[in-house]
């Protein structure tokens, strides 16, 4: 499996999550700021099969809205291999 | 070494800590939510040799209460390498 | 790539994060807390390339004050693989 470490914007997190729970998929969530002038951002953990990592990069990057600012992005998504995933 | 994600709900949060420390383990406690409705839950990442994860993970069972509700698990664990670990 | 979780006090994490941007890299900031005595932390993500992660270590290794109470430590990094990693 993996763990996908998504990071987007606090304007966005609530379509992202709600898609996410559509889908079928669990998803935790931590607020952050990024970078020096501490924008809202939110980190989102999201453990899936291997072969779920590109459906969940689409679903979030079609449900965040376009960056407003050149050179900015909708979200920075970490995947690092899980090999033990287990819900107690 | 593994680095252990361990995603627990807020009540729970504080028992499975004291056992962690009384153990030995060191643990970092992120405030999160989960899920649509925004449960309060908490994030705990802590840094183990390969031969502790299950230790751990039992641990974590023992010191969370069972789930109220059907369906619900007392715990989600993401288990995940970590080549580097570094105490600086 | 590597993901690099950093975790510092909450004292030291303005100038860990502001000499990351000053040498370009992007840090995502959660506010955190360390122990039973919740003393205050801050996780910090950082996407690097992993020629890179002895100069993160060393920049965060440098930006903390050396900590007051003997057996303690300026930071801990865990850092895992990043098979994938995107910004969108």
């Amino acid at each position: 499996m993996k763990l996908i470490i998504a990071i987007v914007r606090d304007t966005d997190d609530q379509a992202v999550i709600q898609q996410l729970i559509n889908q079928g998929y669990r998803v935790t969530r931590v607020a952050s700021t990024g970078g020096f002038l501490r924008r809202g951002m939110v980190t989102l953990l999201i453990g899936v099969d291997a072969d779920k990592v590109q459906a969940v990069i689409d679903l979030v990057r079609d449900a965040c809205r376009p960056p407003s600012e050149a050179g900015q992005h909708r979200a920075t998504v970490f995947v690092v291999n899980m090999p033990h995933f287990e819900q107690i």
